[in-house]
């Protein structure tokens, strides 16, 4: 059996690099250069065991899938991913070849993304937690957020949603077996969120579920945000499996496809259809409601996910 | 009951602010600015309930504790702290009482270290988890690391060491009331860190044992790091305690007290003497051995905390 340091020497330790890295895993801390005229963006994503993932699925994809939903936040932001922090909280009973399948999914989706992984911590831990700090570079204030959206924006959304939501009742059924992209592949829309900057007013990930998540930037901005039912792109095999309510259900608070939603002034259009992005509704002044379905407030309590 | 949101919002929103945080809690990422001419130093601490404290002890100390922990890892690299991260997994059965006292304890010591939470993530967990990302300015090229003991350097710490350690036991027979203000508010090093830039050639704090984490800078900069027994700065009370031999393994193995460990050229042996700094041993060429005491190997397996 390898001692901690070895093991965690052995499993993250790729061949990786990055002009901005100055030091990486090894010493007290990283050291990282931010370009100037750049802002540094970051956000901190945990995910445990049987309440984000099923625990028995295979370590590889349960890598890939983390990754992926931190790096969608940088993707929301309209940054470039730079540099990651790992913290690896891990039962006693987890054996090299778990962590060393783990490693490879990691590795994997971070040369995807060309994002280096900077520093870590590896702790003992009856339960399974995985703890990722992303962070990525903006041009010095261009960085998208929540909280610009303006009254006449159109509303857009990267991709078709619910996908992800409708497959995970089969991923818990039978996690080691039941191997869907969607889910543990989502794509963080990195490309596209550069593509929007200076484009969009404001952005976000879909998390939470389409309609939590479209009341964050609702609140932040001061404005109500109208969907148009029948503009939002529900998944065909969630439609062809559960029906259409159901596949609507799942679009409306299912998160886990981690498309980004976000808002233009019209004059945006054009440029957003060449992107594929569709339209799915309109920013109105504030309201009495946040958000709205074809001009009426959405009458379900399940509106997207809580986490305790 | 609040709604996640509204926990949130209420337990994890104080006043604060530094010129070069652009955009905090509340969007998808945080948004920092690295002035011209600074790195960017950061590190990522995970702290576990009844693995790196008693779930029992007081929640403001537990966050005391955990945010001091990781701020120390900033001045073992000579930066000033600019914000952290906290990424906080709860059991479905923790109250606002017990978060509203961590969030007492995080603030108060983000206030005494001029540190901005910038961003989080709390998620239900069996297990209490505390994952904790800081980050830290130091002039470019100026960050004090592990890699860069030269033989002849002094070998210096910061301070007595083994008192944390020594004070453990009752801690854990009595999590509520013995409040051991050693082990519960560890002083992180920044003032002393700032100081050592351009004086030291390299430094680490010790937070798994003085002999393990020696091993780690004769390790990253290939010498021998010779300590003398005599010099080491035991705490008086473990003594009393305890007696001689287990004081000075405490002093030896204990990494609680987050003292910094770093080696100096002997012109710099004024000024660290006027910093209160206590000489303990000299770096010397590469050996069969990292460490030595006394030019003798440390006969004991125990020479530090083992994670897993």
């Amino acid at each position: 059996m390898l001692t901690e340091f070895e093991l965690i020497k052995h499993c993250f330790n790729w061949p990786q690099s990055n002009d901005s890295v100055i030091c990486a895993v090894g010493d007290d801390a990283s050291i990282v250069r931010v370009p100037s005229g750049y802002d540094l963006v970051q956000s901190i994503d945990t995910q445990v065991a049987d309440v984000h993932f099923p625990a028995a699925a295979p370590a590889e994809l349960i890598a890939q899938r983390a990754l992926r939903c931190a790096i969608s936040d940088l993707a929301a932001m309209g940054a470039t991913p730079q540099a990651f922090h790992l913290a690896l909280s891990l039962p006693s009973n987890t054996n090299q070849h778990w962590l060393e399948s783990f490693s490879t999914g990691l590795r994997d989706c971070a040369k995807e993304y060309n994002i280096v992984l900077i520093g870590g911590d590896t702790t003992s831990c009856p339960s399974l937690v995985i703890t990722l700090q992303v962070q990525g570079l903006v041009k010095s204030g261009q960085a998208l957020t929540r909280s610009n959206a303006q009254t006449g924006d159109d509303i857009w959304l990267s991709g078709e949603i619910g996908r992800s939501a409708s497959a995970l009742g089969s991923i818990l059924k039978s996690p080691t077996t039941f191997i869907e992209k969607a889910y543990y592949y989502p794509q963080a829309q990195i490309f596209l969120g550069q593509q929007l900057v200076g484009l969009a007013n404001s952005a976000m990930d879909i998390s939470d579920g389409l309609l939590q998540d479209a009341s964050h930037i609702a609140k932040a901005s001061g404005v109500c945000l109208n969907f148009f039912k029948q503009s939002i792109p529900l998944n065909e095999s969630a439609i062809k499996l559960h029906g259409y309510n159901a596949a609507l259900e799942f679009a409306l608070t299912g998160g886990d496809d981690y498309q980004l939603l976000f808002t233009a002034p019209k004059s945006a259009k054009n440029t957003l259809h060449e992107l594929a992005c569709i339209k799915v509704g309109q920013v109105q002044s504030k309201d009495n409601y946040w958000v709205l379905i074809d001009g009426q407030p959405f009458d379900n309590k399940k509106t997207g996910y809580q986490h305790f």
